[in-house]
C-alpha cells in the first residue's frame, strides 16, 4: 500500500510522517502531496493569529472542544478539525512537542481531531511553504476545518495567515497589543478580531479602541460611498469584521466565536469569494514556485561563487546592477 | 557629446531628459544609468515618508532651504540638495507637476536644487525601481543630499523609504495619523519621527504617544538585555530614534531635524553601519533584478496562455502546483 493510500484510508501514523516529510521537503513526502493534491479544496482553512500572550493556544483548544462537541450545520455529526501551531520565534522544536502532548491530553481518543505543531526553520519562506503543503494533506485526508495558528505578528505571520479562508485576529487588554495588532498592518487582513482575557481590567478600552479603528478603517478598506457600502452589506456581498470579547480559560465567547467563523464560511460561499480567495492563493503559490524554481535552477547552473562577485564588483561600482546581470545572464548561453 | 556626458557636465535639461527616460524604462536611459553608475555611492539619501495631511511637502521644502543656507559641516558652502517626490496614489502627473512649479518658486534660480515628481505609474514595482534609478542618477551628478518623499504609508511606499539611508517619519496630531503610520509597521524603519504641526491642539498627546510607543518597541528592536544596549548605545553602535516637533509653515523645528540628520549621517559612518546598509540594498536590487529577467524571459518563451492554462488546471485539482510548474518548465527542454 502506497504511502498516500494508507493517508488517504485514515492511517495517523503515516498522515504524521508524511507531515514530517513535508516539513523537511523530502522528494518522496512532496511527491506524495501531489498525489493527493486532487482531493483537496474542501476544508475551511481558518487562520488564528496575534501576539504572544493574548492566549491564543487555550483559545483554539477550547474551539476544537466546542467544535466537537456540536453539530456541523444540518449534519448530525460535528465537524473534524486539525490545527497546525507555527511558531517561528521559537528555536526549540522540543518546546512545540511538549506544547502538543498537553494539548492532546484534553483532546486524547478524539478520532475527529488532529494536532501538529512546527516550530522555526531556517528560512522563513521555508515555513510558509511547508505550511501550505501540511495544510493541503490535511484537507485532502478530509478534515472540515483546519485551524492554523500563527504566534507573532510580524510579516510572516500575516503571509501565512493569508492563506486562510478566515482570518481571526487575536488580542488581549493592554496597549502593547493593540499596538502590535496594528503595527503588523494586521487589522486590514482581520475578518473576525477577538480581545481575549476579556474579564481583566481594561478589557472595555481595548475593545472600544478596536472598533473605533475598524470603524476609521471603513473607508480605507471599501471607498467612501457609504450608500453603496450600506447596499453590498444588505446584498451580503461585504463583509464587516466584527470584534468579539472571549475568556479562553472559562470557556467565555467561545460559542460565538464558532458561529462567527461558520457565518463567515458562509458568506463566502454565498458572495462567490471563496473562489476568489481559492484562485488567488493558488496563483500567488504557482507564481512563487516558479520564481523559486527559476532561480534556484540558475543560481545551479552558476559556478560558485560567480553571484557573490558580481555583487562585490557593483559595490565597488566597476559594474552597474542591470550590467552585472546581464553578464550573469550572458554566461550562460 | 553623450547624454551621460551632458549630465556629468552639468546640463540641467540633459538630466531633466535622462530622469523621463529612465521613468518611461526607455532603454537609451538604462544605458546611461549604466555609464553613470561609477559616480554613484556619495550622497546621503534620505527618505521622508508618512500619511497625506502632515504637511510633509511644505517640511521638505522648508527643509531644503534651511539646507541651502547654512554651511555643510566644515566646508565652507552648503550642501546641494536634490528631492524625488513620489506620489503612488495620484493619478494624475498634471498635478505632480504643477506643484512643482510652486514649490520652485521658492527655490527659484538656486543651481544647488533640483526638485523631480513622480506620479502614479502602472505597477508599483516599476515606480519602486525608477524611483531607485532616479536617485542613482542624481547621485552621479554629485548632488550631497537626496530627499526621497513618498506619500502614504503603505508597504509600497515603505519599500520605497527603505531605500534610503535615513528615513524620516511625518506625523501630524490626531488619532488617524498615528495609527496610519504604525500599521504599516513604520515605526520600525523610522530613525527620527517628526511631529509636525505642533502648534495644534493635541501636539502633546500626539508627541508623548509615539515616545511611548518607541519606548515600548525597544526591546523588539534591539533584544532585551538592557545592559547591552546601554553599552552599544554609550559606544555609538546603536541609534535610538528621536521625536522632533517642527512647524513647517513657520520654520519652527526645521534646524534641529537638519543636524538630527547630518548626525544620522555621522552615526552611520562611525557604525560601519552605513556600508552594511549599502550592501543589502545592492543585494536586493541585483536579486530583484534577476528574478525579474528569469520570470521574464522564461514568460517569453511560453505559448501565449500556458501559464493560465496551467493555473486553471491546478484550481481544477486536475495537477498540484508542483506539477504544474514541473510540467511548464519541461515543456521548455
Amino acid at each position: 500500500m502506497s504511502l498516500a493510500a494508507k493517508v488517504m484510508a485514515g492511517d495517523r501514523l503515516a498522515l504524521a510522517r508524511l507531515l514530517t516529510q513535508i516539513e523537511n521537503e523530502e522528494l518522496v513526502g512532496l511527491d506524495c502531496l501531489s498525489d493527493l493534491y486532487p482531493h483537496t479544496g474542501r476544508a475551511h482553512l481558518v487562520g488564528v493569529t496575534g501576539a504572544p500572550g493574548t492566549g491564543k493556544s487555550t483559545l483554539v483548544n477550547r474551539l476544537v472542544l466546542h467544535m466537537r462537541s456540536v453539530a456541523d450545520g444540518k449534519e448530525a455529526e460535528p465537524a473534524t478539525v486539525a490545527v497546525v501551531a507555527v511558531d517561528p520565534s521559537s528555536p526549540f522544536s522540543g518546546g512545540a512537542i511538549l506544547g502538543d502532548r498537553i494539548r492532546m491530553r484534553d483532546l486524547a481518543g478524539d478520532p475527529g481531531v488532529f494536532i501538529r505543531s512546527m516550530a522555526s526553520r531556517g528560512a522563513l519562506g521555508g515555513l510558509a511553504r511547508a505550511t501550505a503543503g501540511m495544510v493541503q494533506a490535511l484537507d485532502a485526508v478530509g478534515f472540515d476545518i483546519i485551524l492554523i495558528e500563527t504566534v507573532g505578528a510580524g510579516q510572516a505571520e500575516v503571509d501565512i495567515a493569508r492563506t486562510a479562508h478566515t482570518t481571526v485576529v487575536v488580542s488581549a487588554p493592554s496597549m502593547g497589543d493593540e499596538i502590535q495588532a496594528i503595527k503588523a498592518g494586521i487589522l486590514e487582513i482581520a475578518d473576525i478580531l477577538v480581545v481575549n482575557k476579556a474579564d481583566i481590567p481594561g478589557a472595555d478600552n481595548t475593545l472600544r479602541f478596536l472598533r473605533a479603528t475598524l470603524q476609521m478603517a471603513r473607508p480605507m478598506r471599501y471607498g467612501r460611498g457609504d450608500h453603496i457600502r450600506d447596499q453590498m452589506e444588505a446584498d451580503g456581498v461585504m463583509w464587516e469584521p466584527s470584534v468579539l470579547a472571549t475568556v479562553a480559560t472559562q470557556g467565555d465567547g467561545i460559542e460565538s466565536l464558532s458561529q462567527e467563523i461558520a457565518r463567515h464560511r458562509a458568506h463566502l460561499r454565498a458572495s462567490g469569494e471563496w473562489a476568489v480567495r481559492e484562485g488567488e492563493r493558488i496563483r500567488s503559490e504557482m507564481e512563487l514556485l516558479l520564481r523559486e524554481h527559476l532561480t534556484a535552477q540558475f543560481m545551479t547552473r552558476q559556478p560558485d561563487g560567480r553571484f557573490e562577485e558580481a555583487l562585490e564588483r557593483v559595490i565597488a561600482r566597476k559594474l552597474s546592477p542591470r550590467q552585472a546581470i546581464a553578464s550573469l545572464l550572458e554566461g550562460e548561453g
